[in-house]
């Protein structure tokens, strides 16, 4: 390495308004519908000037995109975050003339219908989770140019099986004081994204049945070790799902070490454990088909990025 | 107030465990079960010399107080945290010399089976939430002088109702610019425990049945103000469980704010909200039967505590 | 214990508006001065029909009580938390009719001035923590039954030594595998409250000073426990300042595990610790004059509360 | 876009030990030193076999990666972050066969020491933040060639000014409702990462020197808007340190709205505020020099990543 002297530019750059919280009740009828959003909207363009002069004469206000995100919420947000997403991001590229395409990423809080005298209520509910079900659509260039691209995804959904887990057979080196294992409790808190080669029939239908899938892929598999199970999870997700062309998944191993009883004459079959917060294995992969069109700028993060 | 020149001494002192995160999974028959807990242990008794003198003589190590947490969930963990904490509670009386009172406050986690081809898996499952049912078990006293107290509870159980809600005709002062209004989203993050004069039948289904009263009489009830549904949500409860001496209600409201879109045009009869963070209405009452038992230190808190 | 069938009626309640986020910025010369504060009202007294029948005419709205924080905030903000929160709630108390009692809880946080070319710069800072200064203001009553109570303190003030810590001579049970230690890491995240007996001649002096002489104490006083160590801590504040009745100290054991490097021929003399998060154990202590002043209604907490 | 039906496959997959909360302690002499910790290790490779069958082979367990972790902190972590990070980087390429790559994340917690009667206190500090050091240490390949990239950084660095800032002239849409500001807060969260060219004389000392000069310009500049500020840190810092290629800049705009007191009669010349939490704009900006070598895998992230 050596000391440089090149002259100082710009580089990449983007901004917007970031966590508006938007929620949308739909009263048509006496029976409400609800949608709890969290909507961050990022615009890439050509704001050199503000940066390297001040001058602010293309910067559209990240003030005017949050009325935006809550206008839209009431003219284009009556179906999936998906497709609210869509019309986010068309708009800012189609209508603010320096903008050459812009990101919206939407985190959606699930709730559930109170049950009263065990019919669901028709306008109230209750929190679930901790899950939070994402997206992240990319709109860049106009006509001929334009390109889309959509992610769908779920984050902090945690997941345990309490047997038909081993993880052994592994390298060793000097360090290596671990035991294999051909029983253990496998826990994660999934964050998985998937992003699509084609809009499927439903937005919603497949948010969840890909999460279905994913879930069941982890039940039912033995599990030779994390890697071989978000492998088989992906795996599965494409397979059931042909408007796929790519998922992602992160998983940290949480651990859940079978507690020492041995020492006061009790016997401990896998029965207690202690669930330890960190160090945890943070295993991360992806699978693709083949074929996938190219991903273009649809990965590129915004929020949490630096 | 005077500045003082008295005495200084020790005043009241407890210690303990906090926050150990047991997990308990019975694999009795191929159907597995799980608990997961977050278990804090709190001993109150003659410890002044380890204050005033160091001397440690009359201190159980908090590690100690740790094993027998885990050891406890092994053989006397099969049941409720109810349960669970009675017997840990009784065990640091009963056996710990200088003991006078124990508390033992608990979290529990809940998870759900995830569904494979329709039907529950016997040993997956995934989190819900954000919801966690809480307990807190105080014994104090040995033989004929031994006293007991159950707290059991839910936090973080949020709850939303999109209309159903005024809040009009209150006092006002030169600093209200509050408007009344006859729709209103209600919305909180309620905390509530409750004061058992009697062990129920199953404390298990207890607490199912309290979190349903609570949860119901929030969605039937027309409400004039949060104060007026937490005393009715409190009433509710100990109407149908006379095993209740008292219930308390913690909670913040979660403002939501109609958006104004008709700057734009755009017509928003409570459709499209901003959902607030901070600051928050945070209303607390108590309900509780004019016969109830005496609290003695029940409500004593311990984590969080200071 | 046995079921219930008494009278039901509301118990102790209470509201206010919490977490108004206060900045005060104080720009009368070109050396502006900043206080960044989180403000708290809490409100007791006659209550009832709010809660009862649902009528409202007897409450000021939270968003009145808002207002007023941050109108005091420029009328009555410009000196110490202390001052401001006993000017908010004599306010309560005495201008608005149904109140009892009132309740202000602030947190401050720290900001330290930029150094530009080795000088404070006049208006810029940036935060430093994570120790937060706190306080809880309470008056009650009106002329001559007038009452208040002023307790500060500091939060997540987290202090550690290397040395001079031990633990042994302590009480084992059948679960005591604990070793005794004569040299260990002490380290936690200090959640201290002092009442006052007089107003100090200046509010931020006595908590800078405060703070000073327990941190001090913690550094110099060889430790055969946290508890010893939290009761000589309250002592060395409560001879240096004869303003503070009483003191309350609330210490999490953040336990530092030596790390066992033996296993790979690595000598580890105290050197090398892991940081455990949970469990830890947890040590409340006060101390406090025998002439100290009734605490009445001082202590009764309300954000976070149950 | 159009529906799939290629092959699937693994795609780019990663794997290691996060967050291994080691604190190093030097004690050669009667004033200790400190370094707090939190390391993340993470390998790539060739594990194709480890996900798309099962076989762990050519798996060092993450428990293995954290025994390194603790160990490398006695025989190699006497020093700044960024040698402790090149040492455990370039061990795990080059004694660890599958291994192509190692990525070492370090966040470094700050503590500085107890003043007693004036004088700093030979082994008991308190600990400081919010903000945080970060590093980043990536090593590839072996022999010649291997190749190495260094990121440092700082998160978590929130700087406010009172006055200097303004925000006007910018581009409006039919959504702008937002007005002109010629003298407004402006308060931000930093997290910034820059990457080195060469080695420093001395790590901690760039670190420090860095922070300075981005604090300063923070303070000095007449800010035309986040962009302008952004550019002109980074623009600064890379003039300041030859060794530095190129340094990125997330910062959420932290509103501070002034307060309306003119309704009731108060006046309020940006003297109070009201700091708002969502949604905040977030503005990202980098700035390199056009010889600035190839970033290579330098910026691939690992924790946080999906």
């Amino acid at each position: 390495m050596t000391a440089m002297s090149g002259k100082i530019v710009l580089g990449p750059n983007r901004y917007g308004k970031a966590e508006n919280r938007v929620v949308r009740v739909y009263r048509d009828t006496d029976r409400h519908e609800i949608r709890d959003l969290n909507v961050s909207t990022c615009l890439h363009g050509d704001f050199d000037a503000a940066h390297v002069s001040g001058d602010q004469g293309a910067v559209l206000p990240t003030d005017s995109q949050k009325q935006t995100v809550y206008a839209y919420a009431k003219t284009h947000g009556a179906g999936s975050v998906e497709d609210y997403g869509l019309a986010l991001a068309r708009h800012f590229v189609d209508d603010i003339a320096p903008v050459r395409s812009a990101r919206v990423e939407i985190e959606e809080y699930a709730w559930e219908r109170v049950l009263v005298e065990g019919r669901p209520h028709e306008h109230t509910w209750t929190r679930t989770g901790p899950e939070v079900r994402v997206a992240a659509i990319t709109a860049a260039g106009r006509g001929s140019d334009r390109r889309e691209w959509v992610i769908g995804g779920v984050k902090d959904l945690v997941i345990l099986k309490s047997t038909g887990s081993e993880f052994g057979g592994f390298l060793t080196d000097p360090f290596t004081v671990l035991e294999p294992t051909t029983d253990r409790v496998l826990a994660t808190s999934l964050d998985v994204r998937w992003r699509f080669a084609a809009a499927p029939d439903d937005w919603d239908s497949a948010y969840a049945g890909i999460r279905a899938v994913l879930v069941e892929r982890f039940a039912v598999l033995h599990s030779k070790a994390l890697q071989q199970t978000l492998f088989e999870m992906g795996r599965a997700a494409l397979e059931a799902y042909p408007c796929l062309a790519e998922i992602r998944l992160s998983a940290p191993n949480k651990h859940h070490f079978s507690y020492d009883l041995g020492r006061f004459g009790i016997d401990n079959a896998n029965e207690v454990f202690h669930a330890d917060d960190r160090p945890y294995g943070l295993i991360q992969a992806s699978v693709l088909r083949e074929d996938a069109p190219d991903a273009g700028i649809a990965w590129d993060p915004y929020t949490g990025a630096v």
